[in-house]
């Protein structure tokens, strides 16, 4: 049986201390594989490492240089491990040559008081949302089933909107449940803003992303391969770059993970 | 003269292919420096290297463990340099061990498109705000002249409260004019969130924080030393972690910084 796309594009073998991995056509984006993709292949490393505790809360992803299609190695290192937190230096290699970088903090949950202060906008049921029109922007977009709510990808005659919102229902197309690497993927779902306030596609490509994962794995396997609500606005534009917050929930509200980029632009 | 606090806690000599720094007693946090503070020597140690391009777009800060008092060691290396951008990887180490690491992005800032969604709250000058009564938490809030809008720090006898938001009115308390340093230490000035919701100061302590840097170095000039507005609050607490959004806006409301973290507590 032939392997699920994510999970092809996920898989990775020992090598040389590290392991190694393959981009994956269904995944590409404009220039070299969907951001998204690599950030989760970096957590899967880190996930699938012996010394590895706990599950990840924090995840930051650097966007150095394109990553060409083909072969790639991956090194992760434990920085430290404390008594309830370990943290991690991973990079994702290409000849020699850094393209992306990540740190990453696991950590032991522990029950504590609980309370969340960004709820989920009160939206239609994703079944009552049509899927977009036509072909998709690029490739990666296919392996998912995406409902937009509101601030959907401009069309060609599109003209410029006042705000940067986007919501959207997503959810994998083959229903592959959620896991850690998956909800990475899907916090980097979002379109460059830049073109949904200008009315029109131009090179744009993410610099730096921050996940925080709010989820436990016991709340992601509740989801399984669910939709997942998303919501992402940009807060400034300003000289080239712009920044991105968003949040993902579960359909029944559970906030999953806060997410923010920042974005280079052109215009 | 004697150097300003910051300028002296920024202090930065050659050593080892990298710099040497100590910490000051200025600057004591419950466990270790001010983290704020700490994320402003990484970022210092990266402007003060001869490869260094362009000005700070994104920097993200691991807490992986205290900040011993006396020497540390910054060694900072250029990951990657693009056409427009630079990406660095910073580490501070004592006695060889990692105590905080760092990835920071550099950009050539250009003229492009802009635009600000984020609009600073409505709210009293800070002159009309009263600084607030008896002593501080902790030692390194005695550098800043605070003027708490709603949500300051809770009284012995305070009980819980049914939102994190905090804002603030923050300047250096002597008239040090702000640079990308104090904008960095200036993103960590919130107290933990968690103390404002449950009522009670309890262990808590940053993980992981990012600063997305929107204002260039021109833009800081305009500021001075004048207050900044702060506004920040939790989006979810959850089995011992909670993350923060905030903002800094100059009184003339442009977003300086888009900032986020991760916070380890206990109840």
């Amino acid at each position: 049986m032939a392997l699920h796309p994510f999970d092809e594009a996920l898989a990775l073998e020992p090598a040389d201390g590290g392991w190694r991995g393959h981009t994956s056509p269904k995944w590409a984006n404009m220039v070299g594989p969907f951001g998204g993709l690599t950030a989760a292949v970096l957590l899967r490393a880190v996930e699938s490492h012996p010394d590895r505790v706990g599950e990840p809360v924090a995840l930051t992803v650097n966007f150095a240089a394109p990553v060409a299609d083909g072969v790639f190695d991956i090194s992760a290192r434990v920085v430290r491990t404390n008594r309830s937190n370990q943290h991690w230096l991973v990079e994702l290699t290409q000849d020699g040559i850094v393209k992306t970088n990540a740190t990453a903090v696991f950590a032991t949950r522990r029950d504590t008081w609980a309370d969340t202060e960004v709820r989920a906008p009160d939206v239609p049921a994703p079944d009552a949302v049509a899927a977009p029109d036509g072909p998709p922007l690029v490739e990666w977009i296919s392996n998912f089933d995406l409902r937009y709510v509101d601030g959907g990808v401009p069309a060609p005659d599109a003209g410029p909107e006042p705000s940067s919102v986007t919501t959207l229902w997503v959810r994998d197309r083959r229903d592959r449940p959620l896991d850690f690497p998956a909800l990475t993927a899907l916090s980097d779902i979002f379109y460059p803003r830049v073109f949904l306030r200008r009315g029109a596609v131009a090179p744009a490509g993410t610099v730096s992303m921050t996940v925080y994962f709010h989820a436990d794995g016991a709340a992601l396997d509740a989801v399984g391969a669910d939709f997942v609500l998303a919501r992402g606005q940009a807060n400034r534009f300003a000289r080239g770059h712009f920044d991105q917050s968003a949040a993902l929930w579960s359909r029944r509200g559970e906030l999953l993970v806060s997410t923010h980029q920042l974005v280079y632009f052109k215009d």
